[in-house]
């Protein structure tokens, strides 16, 4: 196939996708249309006339508040999907944030779903109505999941994924999928087939990836819940980047098995799928949901661990009553930006006043255990995205800077290839290095004063807020979530609050960890950033999906509650 | 080191290990011990005067008698040590199946436990006093685990390993570490430094392996619970050709870290460890203790599922009242031998007696499930081999033949090394696999008439019972176990009958599937196999040890209470 052809093929997929999207809903939108220098699109949905009252109503409703209203018959399943859909095709309009579209499939599901509530004034299952959006990698039958190649246009699934199969058996509404970068190995989102999704909260930004489509979707409220995935952060980075919620299980608790991947069959340190949300409730239902309907029986790499309640009452860390928090404020390698540690210094802040304890993190070896997944990763990723891209002849996306910048270009994640014997020395490396970073937390029960080691880590997700285009990876390296994989610790993120022209100035530092650090500081200005979201992520051990969304609930009713207090200072 | 030195260095070893042994018990057993051609050798111990009638009685008691009368204070851990050490002893004259020997280690912690005791009132532990023998890969603080490799010879362990601490953290006293062939990689048990453990039932027989010294040693009642592992079928051979029962649990719910291996970093197909027992209450008793000490705050990859009473009293499982059981007779590939399909069918009886439901097992891919598991073990075992090796010039075991007999040699873990990316693609074919195989067994709900899928598999161990030295792989590939290991499943061996000149004689076929079965079927003949056990596996799916070792009582029980309805008719 000649360099044409791919850059055909994509184009009509393109065209494709435009049909897909209702005529009449776009005609609608022409008037007040952001252009492009504007950079904050995220009140645009509310003002642009396509929703109605009732419609803005709904797609402002958290899950926690949609579900009640959906089983109560307040609402109905069309209705609901009618909004999100709206509203998420306002969203793709403005950020570029969908793959993609199937309305017509969703509305005939939703009238199919209120019929049956008519019929037996019963709900199909826990998501009655709910409408959720799903990264492009999750396979619906019919569909395709180009996950970013030209080569995969035209692969239509033969069948559901597991997760797409539960979701729909609960009686959630499927209606989009969301963009990915090509490879999926990027904390950027851009490929050759729908280009790149940009960040609402100021459009010269990135969305973070991979699950960045996601990421722009739901912080404009054109879903209530999303599906990402996460192999070093592609849950966390554009939730952080984009001020939503989103949690990294723990490897299998939500089952894979169906799902369009990249550099398949390495299957060492696994990306895992997780819900984003604009509310740790809708996190904590989807995960319960999807964990009650025991995915180990469709999923053989699903974890046989049943939801736990005693656990999600923080049975192991007293119940919740004094926690004891440690603060990463640096990995020693990159130092984060200020807008980062003020969120940090926020969120100790908000703690102590609610009653917990909060200590300083120490970080161990995080170079070292992010090396060994970049070697994992990269020991056969080369080949892998050769086979794939041969098909077409579609270039691998070395650089995600925008053509017009000239810089150079990076994809840390093209490896030369090793021997996989070379690869087992890696992994017991990785192995090692687990066991000591277990035996380094269970040691912090002698200074938490708990009687327990320390309940969960508050970590920034990236040194830096979203990005510039293209300086994804320049800019954060994705260490500081990478490390949580390598070690498959369960962790969500938390958005803080946004950059402030007048508290995020620079801040002065004497020592560099190294040029790497220095070249991070410097590159540092508010303006850069404006109104980007902050965020952390609260940290907790394997398989304790219960208790990090627990304690998660707990930092964001803290937060909450000290910002509501501290508002008249500002 | 030139060729001579291993040989020294493995013979000082040697030297090392007598004496470690108790002079005046060796000294005691010169009178009537078997010679060569004595090939049944499981009642000598009774009768050679080492032990006294307490002694005896305590050695012939099961787990469940002895952890009631240690906590009752009846019989003492130090006399309860001294009786397990003395016929440990023995068993290791018998069938050479010790390599640590550690007797006043145990014997000091032993009177330590007694003097806990007095002082108190109180056990230590759930297994106080009680010994327990560890496969030699089972790290013990400054004491060497050679795993049948001369190289490591003097390497001595500077921690114990985690399950060794749980379970000295619970009372059991660790006395002696068991033997192992060379890369732990052969279904026999055989090395420069030990030599080559023999059947107790038939000492002409191999005892299995690669937990060989497990075998032979608990089944002469030297050890009441041993600890082994399986990567392949483990702990599953020696058990059905020793005559005792074995448990390989799924991947992570015992903890691996700090124990010796081979091939290591090799982390898509893990090797676990298990109990084996002269009764299934003895495998469960472990199980529920070393789960119910949280193996996951001290072990990384330690699975974070609790002890589930609920799953052991056969909840998912209509509570055991109706069962459907379903028997694999072959696995299209090799045809077991008469003795192991006369053991499926004393089961099959035994279980429609005591009202259960039998069907058939229709296997699914065995051929190619396994033949992933051997190209995921050889991408790089060449080359670990080699490096492990070269440290002295060993050679590497190709052949277990004895020396005297001329075989070609065979070595089916020696691989020729692939790169990483040649391995995803055989990890994929894997998953891919699992998942057709997890499908597979949900389908059988359609036929089992318990509107639930088949609660067990009723399996062969291997197409052969004990085979003649060397014949461990020619008889054996491992199939009938490893397709387990492969799919992750919770799989037991029990212990069903012996070989019968009578009942077992040749049984005629007119088809073969292939000429490796016409070859294997050809190679019966009941003398051969003389009073060899007979053995069976119960097989249950991911993460179901509970409700495995609830079945297996079930199987057990209708099989003695088959064979006692029936001995009259014998």
């Amino acid at each position: 196939m000649s360099t044409l052809d791919w850059k055909i093929l994509a184009a009509q997929k393109k065209a494709r996708q435009l049909t897909s999207v209702p005529k009449e809903w776009l005609a609608r939108l022409t008037s007040n249309f952001p252009v492009q220098t504007d950079l904050d699109v995220t009140s645009y949905a509310s003002t642009c006339g396509l929703l109605d009252g009732r419609e803005l109503d709904i797609t402002h409703s958290d899950v926690e508040t949609l579900l009640p209203k959906l089983s109560a018959g307040e609402w109905t399943a069309v209705e609901v999907t009618t909004a999100f859909c709206k509203r998420a095709i306002v969203a793709q309009q403005l950020t570029n944030c969908l793959t993609e579209i199937f309305i017509d499939r969703a509305l005939a599901r939703a009238a199919e779903l209120d019929e049956h509530y008519k019929k037996t004034g019963k709900v199909v299952g826990l998501l009655h109505g709910l409408p959720v959006s799903l990264k492009d990698q999750v396979n619906i039958k019919g569909l395709e999941s180009t996950i970013g190649y030209v080569s995969y246009i035209n692969k239509f699934a033969d069948r559901d994924a597991v997760l797409a199969e539960i979701l729909e058996a609960e009686g959630a509404v499927l209606y989009v999928k969301t963009n990915v970068p090509q490879t999926l190995m990027w904390s950027e989102t851009h490929n050759h087939i729908f280009g790149r999704t940009l960040n609402p909260y100021n459009r010269s930004l990135a969305a973070g990836g991979s699950s960045g489509g996601e990421g722009a979707l739901i912080a404009l409220r054109g879903s209530p819940l999303g599906v990402g995935s996460d192999l070093a952060g592609s849950v966390r980075i554009p939730s952080a980047f984009c001020g939503i919620y989103g949690l990294r299980p723990s490897t299998g608790r939500i089952p894979y098995s169906g799902c369009a991947n990249s550099i398949e069959g390495q299957d060492s340190l696994l990306s895992v799928l997780g819900p984003m949300s604009n509310s740790i409730a809708g996190l904590r239902l989807f995960m319960k949901t999807v964990v009650n309907a025991k995915p180990w029986t469709k999923d053989p790499l699903g974890a046989c661990k049943r939801w736990s309640e005693e656990e999600y009452q923080l049975a192991d860390h007293g119940g919740g009553k004094q926690l004891c928090f440690a603060v990463l404020w640096d990995d020693g390698i990159v130092a984060p930006h200020p807008p980062i540690l003020r969120g940090l210094e926020m969120t100790k802040e908000a703690l102590i006043r609610a009653g917990h304890k909060v200590i300083d993190w120490v970080p161990l070896k995080h170079e070292e255990i992010c090396e060994c997944a970049v070697r994992i990763y990269t020991a056969g990723s080369k080949e892998d995205f050769e086979v794939v891209t041969a098909v077409t002849g579609e270039p691998i996306i070395r650089s995600m800077f925008p053509e017009t910048v000239d810089t150079p270009s990076v994809h840390d994640y093209i490896g030369q290839g090793i021997s996989a014997y070379q690869l087992w020395q890696v992994q017991k490396k990785r192995r090692d290095l687990r066991e000591e970073y277990l035996r380094h937390w269970q040691d912090t029960i002698t200074i938490t004063g708990t009687g327990r080691p320390v309940d969960a880590i508050i970590s920034p997700v990236a040194p830096v807020a979203a990005p510039p285009h293209g300086h994804g990876r320049t800019m954060n390296r994705a260490y500081y979530t990478m490390v949580f994989n390598v070690l498959d610790y369960s962790a969500l993120a938390i958005p803080v609050s946004k950059v402030s022209q007048r508290l995020d100035v620079q801040r002065e530092r004497q020592t560099f960890f190294n040029d790497h650090d220095k070249a991070h500081h410097d590159s540092y200005n508010p303006a850069t950033f404006a109104n980007a979201p902050i965020a952390i992520q609260v940290v907790g051990r394997t398989m304790q999906e219960e208790a990090v969304l627990a304690m998660s609930e707990i930092v964001d009713a803290a937060l909450k509650a000290s910002q509501r207090s501290s508002t008249t200072k500002l």
